[in-house]
Formats: C-alpha cells, sequence, structure tokens
C-alpha cells in the first residue's frame, strides 16, 4: 500500500505545452466509482494496471497498483460502464513533476494538472500557467468524470 | 483471463465430512458487489488473491485472478463493507474436486458445494450428501451473502 497525496489544477493557458517532455495515451475504467473505494483498469502505453484507491482524507488516499497484463485490462476495460480517453503530457520543474491529462471524447476541452506530494504540507512550483486548485472538488477525479463527463456539465 | 464454470448444491447430510482431504480458512470481502463485475479481495491461508469475475451467463462467468501481497490484501479487507469469514474443505472424487464452504459469522449454518467443471455440458459425481443445485440461484453468490447474510434471510 502506498498513500497518494496530490493537488490538482486548472490550466490558464496554454503555454506549458512548450515544456512537455514526455507525452502518452491513457485509456482507462472503472470496475466501482464508489468514493470509499474505487477500482480502476488503466492501460498506458503497452502497460496496464488494476488500482484500488480508499477513500480521500483531505488531500490524500490510500493506493494499491498491480501491474497486469495487457491482454487481461483489454477485457476488463468491457467491464466497465464507461472508458476514459486521455493523454497525459509530463513536465519536470525544480524536483517535481506535473502530470498535465488532456482529455480526449466525452471529457475533450478539460486539461488538469496533478502533482503528487510528499506530505499535505509540502510547497511546490507555481509556473505562470497554473490555475485554480480544485483537489477537494469531486467532479474533477477521474471516476466521476466516467459517469459525467465535462460535456455534460454545462 | 479464465472462464470459470462452477456448479453449486446445497448439502443432504454431514456424511461428507469423513472424506475432507485439506481445510483451509478463507477470509474474503468485496471491493464491489455489483453484478455485471464483482471484485474480490481473499486471503487464504498465508495467500492473498484480488478477483474480479464478470457476470453470469448460465453457469460461466469471465474470471481474473491476481495474487497479491498479504499485507495490502489485510488493508484492503478494511475498505470492504462486510468480510465474509468461511472454512473451504477440499474433497476429491472421481477426478473432481468438491469445495465444501462452511460458513462462519452472520452466514453460519450454511454449507454449500462448489464444483468447476471444464463446459457446462461436463457429467460429475453425485454423492449421496449432494443436494439440491442452487447455481441459480442469486441470494447464494458470496458477494450477495456478504450483504445479505444467511442468518437474515428468514
Amino acid at each position: 500500500m502506498a498513500v497518494e497525496i496530490e493537488r490538482k489544477f486548472l490550466l490558464k493557458n496554454d503555454t506549458w505545452r512548450c515544456d512537455i517532455h514526455r507525452s502518452t495515451r491513457i485509456a482507462q475504467g472503472y470496475l466501482c466509482t464508489d468514493p470509499e473505494r474505487t477500482v480502476r483498469v488503466r492501460v498506458k502505453g503497452d502497460a496496464a494496471f488494476l488500482t484500488i484507491k480508499g477513500k480521500n482524507s483531505g488531500i490524500s488516499r490510500s493506493e494499491f497498483e498491480y501491474e497486469i497484463p495487457l491482454v487481461d485490462a483489454v477485457e476488463l476495460l468491457k467491464l466497465c460502464p464507461q472508458v476514459l480517453d486521455k493523454t497525459r503530457h509530463l513536465l519536470s520543474m525544480d524536483q517535481h513533476t506535473f502530470e498535465i491529462d488532456e482529455f480526449h471524447g466525452e471529457n475533450a476541452g478539460l486539461i488538469v494538472a496533478e502533482l503528487e506530494l510528499a506530505s499535505e504540507t509540502s510547497t511546490y512550483p507555481q509556473p505562470e500557467w497554473l490555475g485554480a486548485e480544485v483537489s477537494g472538488d469531486a467532479r474533477y477525479y477521474n471516476s466521476a468524470l466516467s459517469i459525467t463527463p465535462f460535456s455534460r456539465w454545462f
């Protein structure tokens, strides 16, 4: 088990694109979207993972991740009611790595930046493109986006 | 992925106990009990597993099982609303193995025999202690017993 401590932000503009050092397409679905316990199937490039996360406590939650065969993940995604499609862009900055998720399909138009931290009180870089923090806004949980995608918010 | 083809039976009497060749205590909980996709955490002796099963089609369903660290399973069971406690007894007979689950706790009094088969039409031994088949009765699904235990049926 690991503890995931993560902040999530909107983006003010597109200038972050100049600093991308890697981009990977991700397909992920949820076998369970209960906020008490989410179960995610993710295909990331040619690797696949099964991830269980516990309930959020502030910006922290327990996380259990297991690599699984890609062929299994392809079958497991068929058991998920919806599959999210996004591109994850990585940006390194001051010993931190921003993961910027650009969503496609029914969530197209939504871009969020995530930052894993060592503790809830860790300081972090604040580039000029970093927008409002939405860590506590449950609408932005990927599990929630699989049920109520961004295109249906308005 | 595997396909699980399994028949489940009640037991007429206790004579099966003479033929047990191994018994193991099992603790298991469900991260998801949706009949479309169950996610089970199981501790069996000193080994632990995460198992996803798809929807039943007759007596068949897809099954994905991964061994996970015991310490993870202990934490994952804490995320499950209920934990089933049972002893699994194994009985070999005519190249088949009956798995007889004797439930404890809130499901005490319930004993069921399960038999995995190579196909839906496979023949199987029918010892005199084998009672009514309940394969299609959703109340006997372990996921259902974790929500509505046997002691609350009557």
